[in-house]
């Protein structure tokens, strides 16, 4: 501490005592002499600075009828313990008085324009409903594995910086592993001249928009999309074109082949998460051939599909070499690991290569080859078959709540897997309300807004994650929301009218349910069929392939009918008054809110008759 | 490796079981399949293909006869182990056979130059004299200390990513320390809004440039100066005014005064390695206050000054906030690390994250928490002082040598420390000739080359850096030099001439020199004296201050002056024949080439004579 510079200027129409007063005023109101220490002897200040020792002892005993200092006997010169007391906040500048704020905005010929990203709280963890995409709680982490990574490369001499190959070559073990090991499951094969580590994901992006776009180019990419690629295609003042998605990704349409470079997310779309199936992949790979394009493959998210097989890449369909594939590995492998990589035609490897030593210099190989030491050591296989079953689990256990809850409704982005779900909110609540009231009760959900380019209408989706909350929360939070929403809707439930003429009793249920079969979709949109059997036990068969089935029994009781199932519903008795319009069937809780409808075919023997 | 993707296109025209068979001899050959690997059974592989198992397995047969593949009875099928012998190099592409390479000349919109960086050869770990600047021997690495503050920080989950501040804020603990450790022994008192984080050296010059340079802008910098500095203005399209240096640093003159941005190194110039002293620092303060210029400072070498203290950072005596100084943790803290910071005024600092937000995210908190710890226990002073000491001894060995053996010349840039000498090549000697051959004899210097824009002179100097070469090998890699210049200059060496009517006889000697002073300057230009005394002991004074002395003997045998200092000359025994010309005397290796050359005062009962 004592090391701390004073900068003596000759020329200060300030006495040199005078500056050395100031600059050890501002040193402590700074904390960089904390309060309690000890200040270096007159004797030695005075040596360092090259002036006389009374000057230091003068300016010294100033600051001591200050209060700034205190004189222990025999011992030397200390801060005073109360000094700061009482001045919390200080900001004083001390060197510096004229503070020209105002130049700054002329002299910076670059403004960056403000992301449109949006912000979890800070205190996220807190929260007992974080349905957050892209945190990780800590307990992931494979922290044995990654630190035994790091151990052998740290002993791995040979890779000290600067040691490797030329050309700001990147570690060839990482290269390997990733060509041999995670492009594969890809279905790409590259060559080690076809790849390029980057800073993660966000650098990955910035490097190929730098190469490939600019104010005279057009660009392609999906709306709702990424607001990360948007900030980064208008820094270049490239032109935007933004294509809307459905429920099978990007829409392939004549406005897309007026772009020279496309943008896509096709193994789960940013941020709606649904997977673009292989026909239109060759779509747009063929209408690329066509119209001479370039495709940037955004893939972060490829390992995650728990309905059905992963999809190839892009990339490895691609037979004339236009797609530019990026992705990284998980960054729930290592905490602050940020490795991305590019793969794509050595030509272009060789510009991005240049841009990047000039962006960051390499990435560190240190870390490259902790990464590859993870991989070879087969880490990697066996991690990502734990995170895939524990997000497959969070991600089914959040399907059966928005199921279970959001009766009546069904979602327009059907998803195969992913991290996330893309929510439609209900008509009349604003999203952002939504979203803020959700907060207030330790539920957090994402809006949609920053996944708009500005000006663009549809707002009215929200996001929720499943990374970084236990597979016990789910249910709660999203039961508790569901309560937010009937409350913010409150005015337009349907309510059970208690003279309604269709309202059905007791033997009125008892006559028309046994045998019959109840009809509907699930909120997903496929169709689930219940059999109401005669001795009272029922059958239920859901999904396009009835891949869902549940066995349970049901029974009339106080005109109500009731019915409980071994797993669906979670296993719980519900009760219900129905009404009957036509073949149009509904049921209510008890004198209270409308539950779900139905088509309903009576038993055939009803029918018989 | 079962999990590789085959991707089948059902518009190829090639049959499922050729396409099959295709993609798995890609497979074998890019070795995503190893030799001696078992391939899936073609009952596994039909079924995630979604093709008759048939089809796999005639695949599988016709790959057996064209010996790709082999049966094993009971266990399946493998790759043969011989299939790849005879085919290292194989480089052929798997898909697209069609590779426009012209494509992407037009596709890239923004091509980088290429640096003028110079590559010092990969194995340079296996050169015995590696007189290189930047490299650290990994002996250095504080590798314990670093480990403890690494598990610390893993070990903070509050800093897990996400956990921290809004808007992108780095570690508030690493901020603090930098703060109040780092900067005040630079001189600098700065709040915690005016440092960011960046991800090293060349990360913190890229934000900068790409903040504060554009075509219309005129931004001077040193020449010769830092090529990675000269690239990315380069790459901004400013105009680039190239200030002269002289021994002072970067000359301050009316040139200098056109620029908006000055790029400057003060505290050791990049690559002279010189100091500007206080006066001419003042100077170019006033100089920006009265152009209203801006002033980027990079400080990266500032811990090391072996001769007098250091100096203030231009942004500590910068009283009006013209000054963005850069600086970076050393990166022989930890293997792999990048960790630079900026500090400039708050309404610089917000820019700046933006744009580093966009180029690569927020650099990793764990890492920022790992440097925190460090500092935070006390490791950083403690390490630093025993580098400092290390690099102190090297420096001075080299200094020791260079003035032992290249007698008779001068340097052109002394320096009061850093960790490289800027030298001057002798005449007639290409300099990278002189770096080729040396290297051909285990001897590693740098070419001055790459720090001159391209287009001007005077490549004249080489770089010695002591960062990577153990102190004990300094001698010997300087006389190996010296060997290889004599003989790329043998022709020019002046030899003595048996019949030279000035050359002193053993009597001759013995009258000159009792009692005479000899007066010459070191090879680093200060004044050095000898006074050989009647009783032939000798005293040596060397320094402005004569703070360098030494004692030895003196003698003449044989026609020969000899002399023998206690650790001058490590304290080595030289002989030598003389040749006077009035006052001027002259040295040589018997019957050999000249050592060096001085004045002669010869004793004052002489001149009384």
């Amino acid at each position: 501490m004592t090391d701390a510079l004073i900068y003596l200027d000759p020329d200060s129409k300030l006495s040199l005592q005078d500056q050395i007063r100031q600059k050890l005023v501002d040193a402590i109101l700074h904390g960089i002499f904390p309060k309690g220490s000890r200040l270096p002897s007159s004797r030695k200040l005075a040596g360092q600075l090259g002036v006389a020792r009374n000057t230091v002892v003068l300016a010294y005993e100033l600051l001591i009828d200050e209060g700034y200092l205190e004189s222990r006997e025999r011992s030397g010169v200390f801060v005073t313990d109360s000094i700061l007391e009482g001045r919390i906040g200080f900001s004083g500048k001390p060197s510096g008085s004229e503070r020209p704020g105002k130049r700054w905005r002329n002299r910076i010929r670059n403004h960056v324009e403000p992301p449109s990203e949006f912000q979890w709280p800070a205190d996220w963890q807190q929260h007992p409903f974080p349905f957050i995409d892209g945190y990780f709680d800590s307990s992931l982490y494979p922290t044995a594995q990654w630190r035994e990574a790091s151990r052998l490369a740290l002993g791995a001499r040979v890779i000290h910086e600067g040691t490797v190959t030329e050309g700001h070559a990147d570690d060839p073990a990482l290269i390997e592993e990733i060509r041999t090991k995670m492009l594969p499951r890809r279905g790409i094969n590259a060559e080690p001249n076809e790849i390029l580590i980057t800073m993660g994901e966000q650098n990955a992006l910035f490097l190929v928009t730098q190469l490939l776009a600019s104010p005279a180019s057009r660009v392609a990419m999906e709306e709702p999309g990424n607001p990360r690629m948007r900030q980064l295609l208008r820094q270049t003042d490239a032109e935007v074109v933004y294509q809307p998605v459905d429920e099978f990704g990007m829409v392939i349409n004549s406005g897309l082949r007026q772009a020279q470079l496309i943008y896509v997310t096709p193994s789960h779309q940013v941020p709606t998460a649904v997977t673009m199936p292989n026909q239109r992949r060759r779509g747009l790979l063929k209408q690329a051939v066509q119209s001479d394009q370039l495709i940037i493959e955004d893939d972060f998210e490829h390992e995650s599909n728990y309905l059905g097989q992963p999809h190839p890449a892009l990339r490895g369909m691609d037979e004339s070499d236009r797609v530019i594939y990026i992705s990284a590995l998980p960054k729930v492998l290592a905490p602050g690991l940020r490795i991305g990589f590019i793969v794509a035609a050595p030509e272009f490897i060789r510009e991005a290569r240049k841009l990047r030593q000039m962006v960051i210099g390499r990435p560190s190989l240190i870390h490259q080859r902790t990464a590859a030491f993870f991989l070879s050591l087969g880490h990697y296989d066996s991690f990502m078959a734990r995170l895939h079953k524990i997000m497959g689990e969070r991600w089914d256990a959040l399907r059966q709540a928005l199921n279970h809850y959001h009766r009546g409704s069904e979602i327009d982005f059907p998803t195969q897997g992913g991290t996330a779900l893309w929510v439609e909110s209900p008509e009349h609540v604003k999203v952002d309300t939504l979203v803020s009231e959700a907060a207030k009760r330790g539920i957090l959900i994402e809006p949609d807004t920053h996944y708009f380019a500005s000006g663009h209408a549809s707002r009215n989706h929200y996001r929720m994650g499943v990374t970084s909350i236990p597979v016990e929360q789910i249910r709660e939070g999203v039961s508790r929301l569901e309560r937010l929403i009937r409350g913010l809707t409150a005015d337009q439930i349907e309510t059970l009218d208690p003279a309604d003429p269709n309202l059905l009793s007791g033997d009125q249920l008892r006559r028309l349910l046994p045998g019959a079969t109840i009809i509907y979709k699930t909120y997903y949109g496929a169709p689930c069929t219940i059999e109401l059997r005669q001795d009272g036990s029922m059958i239920g068969r859901s999904g396009h392939a009835n891949e869902d089935c549940d066995a349970g029994h049901w029974w009339v009781e106080d005109d109500l009918y009731c019915r409980k199932w071994k797993k669906w519903s979670y296993g719980e008795e519900g009760r219900y008054q129905v009404t009957l319009d036509g073949n149009h069937i509904r049921w209510w809780r008890p004198g209270g809110r409308l539950v779900d409808s139905a088509i309903i075919q009576p038993a055939e023997s009803d029918l018989a008759s």
